[in-house]
Formats: C-alpha cells, sequence, structure tokens
C-alpha cells in the first residue's frame, strides 16, 4: 500500500462540489470527505462520499481487487476517507462523474455500533439532541448552506446600496425598548455579592460599574449612526430572557435592523419588500440544489398533516410567489375592518374576537389576512399608538404612529418596522406616557436635539427567514445551536 | 417660500457621494445632510454639507438675495438641512462640483451654544465620551466607512472560496478553552439567589438550568461545523472580562474564525496570509479618500511624538508594504536564537530577558523581531507545547505543537492559529495533563471518535485589524461603542 499511500499525499484535493460541477471524465483526482452510505456486493462497492460542499454525494466505486477488504470493512458510515481516482462518466448514480477509487485511506473510523448516525431516518428531535453531529445529515447541511447564502445576500444587498454595517453593542446598560425580560451580565458572585449600604447589591462593584445586560435590539444604536452616516444597517445576535417554549421562539437569535436618515414610512416598506425579494431571489438562483432537497423534504412531511395543514403550493412554488408579486399594503383600520366582517370572526371561531379598534392583532388574525384572505405576503401600517413603542412616530390622527409589520404565509410577522419619532417634544412626552426615564437614554435624546431628520428602520429576525426560505417548521433547527429555556448545550 | 418648499419635498435626494462622483453640472438636485461649516460675509454663504456617504463635503453656495438671512441663521454647525439647487462646476472648494442654493429647508436646528462638536479639533479621549455624536466627525465617519469595508471583504473572502459563515452560540455553558475571565450570564437575582441542599447557588433554577457565561471563542462549534462541511468561518461577537485597562483590550470585540478541514497548519498560515492581504488590498482599492484621510490624520499626530515612536513608513505605503511582501515564517527556536543574540537582550534593554527555550515571547519580543529584524509580518510556528492550548496538535518532536501567530508590525498578535489535535488518545491525554474535564466537552470529543480529519483554522481579532488598516492607536476608537472596565454608556 506504500505507493497508495504516497499518491493519496501528494495530489491536492478536489472539493465535490467542483468535480461535479466541472464533470471532466478521465483525470486522477483526490477527493476527501465522510461516508454517507456503502452498498454493495463481493464484487464491487459503491461508497456515497460528502465532504459538505454540496447536497450531492460523489458516488466511489471500489473494487475488491484494487481496494483490500481490510480498508473496505472500515468504509462504514460516518468514516472520513481520503480517495484517489480516475474520474469517469457515471454509470447511474443519479449524478455526471463517479470515481474508479485507486487508493483508499480511512482518515478516522466510525464504529457503527456507537456512531450515532445511521443511514435512516431519523427524527429531527433526536438530531436537536446530537446538533454537533447533525450537519453530517442531508438536511442540516442544506439548511446550513442555505443560511451562509441568506448571510451573504443580506451583506450584499446592503453593500450594493451603500449601506454600512454597524456592530452595536451586546451588552448594554439600558433596556428602553422593554421588549421584553432580559439577560444580566455580570462577573458578580451571587452566593456573595457586594451590598451597598441601601441594602442593595452594589452593581458599582460589577465589572462595567452598573447593572448591564445582553440587548434586545441594536436600534437605538443604529439610529445614532443613521443620524450620522445616512444608511446603516446591523446584523447581530439580539437575546430575550422570556420562558417561551415554542417552535418560534429562542432566547438568542439575529437580527437584521437596517435605519435610513431622511427615510418615512413608505421608503422603510419599500426597503423592506425589496429586501425580501432580493433574498429569496438570491437563494432560488444560488440554492438550487438545496432548496430541490429541502423541498422534497418537507412535500414528505406535509403528507403525515391533516390536508387544512398544508401548504396550497410547494416551497420553490411559495419563494417563487414571493418574489413576484407585490406585497399587499393595508393600514391597521383597514385590517381591522375585513376581520370584524370575515367569516371567522361572526362564526367566532377566532379565539379573540375582534369588535373594535385598538384590539392587538393576534397570530391567528395576522394569519387569516395572510394566507386566506389576501393569500399573499401583507404589510400593515398606522397602528394605534398604544400598542407600538415609544420611538414610533406619531401620526397627525395623533392616535396612530407610522408602525409597519411584514407578514409572511406560514411565518406571522417576520419584520416590524416605522418611522422614527425625530420631534423632541413629542417623543418626551410619549416616553412620559410610557414611563421611560429620560436620563438612561440622553444619548437617544441628543440625536433630536442637534440636528434631527426623519428617519425609518425595520426589523428583520433572521431565523424567521430561514423557517421561510427553508420550510423547516421549528426554529430549534434553521440556527445551528438553539438557545431555549432549560437548553443551552455545545 | 410656497414654491420652494413645494420643491424640496417633491425632489428625490441625491447622495452626496453619487454627486461628486458623476460631476454632472447643470442639473437641479436635492442633497439631505448636516452642516460641518459655515463661513461667508454679508453677499454669499458657503456652507460644508456633509451626509455621510463620503468623507468629502458638498459646497453649497447661498446668496442672501435667494435664500433669507431668517433660514441661514440657523444654518449652523450640526444642523439638518435639505438643499435644492443647481448643481456647477467647482470654483475652488477641492471638489469636482458645488451647488447654487435655490431653496433651503433646516429640518433640524443645532443649538450653537449647546452642541458639542465644534468645527474645532476635539480630542479623541472627548469624543469617546460622545461617542453617540463621534460619526459625525470626519475621523470616525472615515473608520466606521473602513470598518463596513472590512466587513464586508471578510465575507466576501470566504464566500468566493466557498466557506461556509456559520454563526456560532454566544451564550455557552462551557469555557474549556479556559482563555480568560468570562462573564455571567443569568436571570438570577443576586439579592435572593435559590440556593440548594448544599448551600450553593441552585444553576438549576436559572434560565438555561445550569450555570452559562459569555462566549471566549467560538472555535470549538466551528470545529464541529468544519467537521461535517469542510470549510467554514465564524464571524461574532467574543467576550472578555479581564480587567485590562489599555489601547489594545477591549471586554466585547469581533473576531472572525475560518476552519477547514483537511488542511494542515501550512494550509493554515497560506489562508491566513492570503486573507490578511486580501483585506488590506480590498481597503485600498476601495477606500480610496478615507485612507487618505487617516493617513493625514495619522501622519499629523505622529509630529507631536518622539522619533523613535514614529513609524518608518506612512499609513498607506504600511498597507501597500503588507499587500506586496511575503510574511516571513519562522519558527519558535529560530525566534528564540534570534532574540537571546539580539542587542536588546544582550544588553539586557528587554524587560524579560530570553536566556532559555520554553519562555513565552513578550510583546516587547514581538516587536523586535516584526518592526526590528524582518522588518515585516512574521509568523511564527511549533511553540512549546506548554504554553498553548490543549487542543492544538501535538509535533512529532512531543515537544512543541502545530500553533502559529501571526504579528504585524505597531500591532503585535493579529492572528493566532494552529492544526487541531485530531486523535482522541493525544488530546484527551492533553486534556487530562491540563485539567479540563472531559464531560464538559464529549460533544467535542465526538468529533473525534467518528470520522476524525486533520483540520485547522485562526481567529482573527476584528479590531486588531481595524487599528492596523486605519493607523488608529487605541482600540475604543475602531468599534462604535467600545465596552471596557467601568465603561458600558450607550
Amino acid at each position: 500500500m506504500n505507493k497508495n499511500t504516497i499518491t493519496v499525499t501528494t495530489l491536492r484535493r478536489t472539493k465535490i462540489k467542483t468535480l461535479l460541477e466541472s464533470a471532466e471524465a478521465d483525470i486522477q483526482v483526490c477527493v476527501k470527505g465522510w461516508v454517507r452510505t456503502k452498498r454493495g456486493n463481493k464484487h464491487v462497492s459503491f461508497i456515497a462520499l460528502n465532504d459538505g460542499s454540496t447536497i450531492n454525494n460523489l458516488q466511489v466505486v471500489a473494487d475488491p481487487n484494487i481496494i483490500s477488504e481490510e480498508i473496505l470493512k472500515d468504509v462504514t458510515t460516518g468514516a472520513s476517507l481520503s480517495v484517489v481516482g480516475k474520474v469517469v462518466a457515471s454509470q447511474g448514480s443519479g449524478q455526471s462523474v463517479e470515481i474508479l477509487a485507486e487508493a483508499i485511506e480511512v482518515i478516522g473510523k466510525a464504529d457503527p455500533d456507537s456512531y450515532p448516525l445511521q443511514p435512516k431516518k431519523h427524527s429531527l428531535e433526536f438530531l436537536r439532541e446530537i446538533a454537533h453531529l447533525r450537519p453530517r445529515t442531508n438536511t442540516f447541511s442544506a439548511i446550513y448552506r442555505l443560511r451562509h447564502a441568506m448571510i451573504f445576500a443580506v451583506h450584499k444587498f446592503f453593500n450594493d446600496k451603500g449601506f454600512l454595517n454597524i456592530h452595536t453593542p451586546l451588552i448594554t446598560h439600558s433596556d428602553a425598548e422593554g421588549a421584553g425580560e432580559t439577560f444580566k451580565v455580570t462577573t458578580i458572585d451571587p452566593k456573595n455579592p457586594p451590598m451597598n449600604e441601601e441594602g442593595e447589591v452594589d452593581y458599582k462593584q460589577d465589572f462595567f460599574g452598573k447593572e448591564t445586560n445582553l440587548t434586545v435590539s441594536g436600534q437605538l444604536e443604529g439610529e445614532l449612526a443613521a443620524l450620522a452616516m445616512g444608511d446603516i444597517y446591523t446584523f447581530g445576535p439580539t437575546f430575550r430572557a422570556e420562558n417561551s417554549n415554542t417552535s418560534r421562539h429562542l432566547a438568542e437569535f439575529w437580527m437584521i435592523e437596517p435605519e435610513m436618515a431622511f427615510a418615512d414610512l413608505d421608503d422603510d416598506m419599500d426597503l423592506a419588500e425589496e429586501f425580501l425579494k432580493y433574498l429569496v431571489s438570491y437563494a432560488l438562483d444560488n440554492c438550487k440544489e438545496d432548496l430541490a432537497f429541502l423541498a422534497k423534504r418537507s412535500e414528505d412531511e406535509e403528507k403525515s398533516k391533516p390536508a387544512a395543514e398544508r401548504h396550497d403550493m410547494g416551497l420553490i412554488e411559495r419563494l417563487q410567489f414571493v418574489r413576484d408579486n407585490e406585497f399587499q399594503r393595508i393600514t391597521y383600520t383597514e385590517a381591522i375592518d375585513i376581520l370584524k366582517n370575515s367569516k371567522p370572526n361572526k362564526k367566532k371561531k377566532f379565539k379573540f374576537i375582534i369588535d373594535e379598534w385598538g384590539a392587538d392583532l393576534q397570530s391567528e388574525h395576522e394569519r387569516f389576512l395572510v394566507e386566506k384572505h389576501f393569500k399573499k405576503p401583507v404589510i400593515i401600517t398606522n397602528y394605534p399608538k398604544d400598542i407600538k413603542a415609544f420611538y414610533m412616530k406619531l401620526n397627525d390622527d395623533n392616535k396612530t404612529v407610522a408602525a409597519m409589520d411584514m407578514l409572511f404565509p406560514g411565518i406571522g410577522e417576520i419584520v416590524g418596522g416605522s418611522q422614527r419619532e425625530e420631534n423632541l417634544d413629542l417623543l418626551m412626552e410619549r416616553m412620559k406616557q410610557m414611563e421611560i426615564p429620560e436620563h438612561d437614554i440622553d444619548w437617544y435624546l441628543d440625536t433630536r436635539k442637534f440636528g434631527t431628520v426623519p428617519h425609518s428602520g425595520f426589523g428583520l429576525g433572521f431565523e424567521r427567514l430561514m423557517l421561510f426560505v427553508s420550510g423547516m417548521s421549528n426554529i430549534r433547527d434553521v440556527i445551528p445551536f438553539p438557545r431555549t429555556p432549560q437548553h443551552c448545550e455545545f
């Protein structure tokens, strides 16, 4: 085997994606990857090899006259191989080319008795428990490649438009947004916390000299940057210490928050719609094979669901539909009118009956509007001020704010945004009404004191986007290492 | 003024960067931005307007016969304006074109008596205190545009090479790396922590059901992904609760950590060198004006320094030098030999005298090698195992590990990486020696049990890169909202 070993180590590795795409035959190559399956008989073995560069496996054909039995016995699911061989046109593996092995080195074995990923269907729940190994499956490698493509598309979209990516801080002092419960960040030992004279924990002795927590949004800091540099966006992790164990919530998730100076709510909606269409388009153009796989997966999964819960369209069609159709834009007031007169409201099928203006829209109402009434993405604008955040711009009617929520079929709210209140007096009045202490965000107020301008922005929950684009239904399956109540593994 | 107001609101805004680059004259445009300065006399006012899209101000020429005195009195530094006017070839403002104002609307005033950013030189220390306003200065807007360009270049470099961006978790359970003190993440109230029967804080009642902290590195999770998908990189915030108040340390900073399966230390060094050259090259090609400004700033700053502390080259030359020259690669053993025989060692000028193999290199030694001896970036390899992390691959000599540190002039260590120990037995032996509990990272060990392969990676401190590329000398000035001991503002 000496000669083989030398060959293996001197030939430069070719990625499987490159090999399958070039489809050049009759050359000698070296490929490396992990065994997905091995089948065959005593005359020939067919090894499906995957290196993560593509959803497609490369078929390696091993002739026992060339590759010894001793080596082949270690070629089991999960083992890592270096293979040198000749590229030939495929005889029917579903790919353009395959490899006739001249030498195989088993780099790392995977004991079939203990390796958890055997070539059979594993449940998503089981795979969540082994999130450190699940990228070795077709489903998760497809999702993570898609996730990468979406990350890159986000940056490319904004870079091409002259938006600047701003890294807003993760550890913050204020929770002015009041977006929910926050995680404390501290170096204080809770067993022996330093106390002050008033008998309270003395945060002056904490690392930052005061109470700090993990950010719930980069928006306020993003506004500071936009009010100096024009168009900016953030893309970073945000946190919620809410005890919600649902398929839609994570304690740690990624958010994209663009902010534009000199922009009103219409500009904001235009940007959001263009952005979502760009992302979906980018996925359709750049992730064809992974999307085809995920579409098939999703279709198979739906077969086990009751007909009413199935999508009208397949994954690819849903993406094309979003790319090709105008989103419906309606006001909150119009939405209430539609809902009030809707069948499920009249027949009391809604859990929360809509009987008057001012009611907060629940997920059942949003789904009705998007999935039953308009059958397309919907942007709802001009919500009652009392159900929205303090920084949203008060409309002339004095009772609504220039907010917008974008709702997607099967997902619900995917984007939330608003024009911001740029008028200092009105902003401070809202803060007083909502009991937000001024001194906590005097820096924020400074932007309204000095050269204030109309400005707008929104937030896109990245994992919500990933749910839509991948067709997965649990948010824990579209982020590599999900953090939820009682779960912080790996 | 009625007619003017209508014009202002109907004409679409042109960004100043676009206007100056197109240099098209004789058209009517609308520009919006913030006043940097106003000068002139009773016959004419020259307003320097900036909108953050470029370092260059647009000169707005205001004739008091057209623009009323009432408006012009509010055109002060920091005020925001909407200007409609005719583009004309510039008469000497340093730019290609300027604008003859037909209408000016002051959107937001900036009271000269209270606006902190007056047109004079402010110290960097003062600007740090008003980090919410400092992007309105030339220096910081240039730095933040450069920072964006570097963020985009990072993603583009890896995307073009087929690396996948993986979001590794921020909240983690393990500090297996032992990279330093960590911040606790908790929802427990330190005033009344739940206690268990042993009299310890009962973390089972914490949000995640155990002790959690902020990550110090995404490497271990990055390895999990690489050992399934081949080439990956992380780009996210990392945290250190170290009480270091230096110009080189932050409690919250951004790190880029690529990881490659089937790659050894040479591949790792090749990738790191190519990456750094790409980033520097990208800055030179895409940030010419901002770099020219920062180079001038840096040159001015150096004039006040003693000659010995000044750079041999200007900022642009330093960047070109890194782009155009091979980095020096030496082993730790060679480095020790050079240092032992160096003048400052013999004359006892070093604070830490190098007298034997095994000594850890201090910043003074690194600077000597990079700035005096080789006068170029240096990569030092094969460090003694005792001064490096547990996961680094043991070399055949059994006393060094396949580690590498990349040192940059004026910066010191900018990249640290290694080939990882892929052999389960050797890895577990190192963990035992370094007292790292196995059960904390059994998931990490699984990758060595099942289909292990040689793999390598490195970490680049993004703010260190920013220091090098911007020529700034304090790390607090290259991140928008720095977090350091006792400082967590905005």
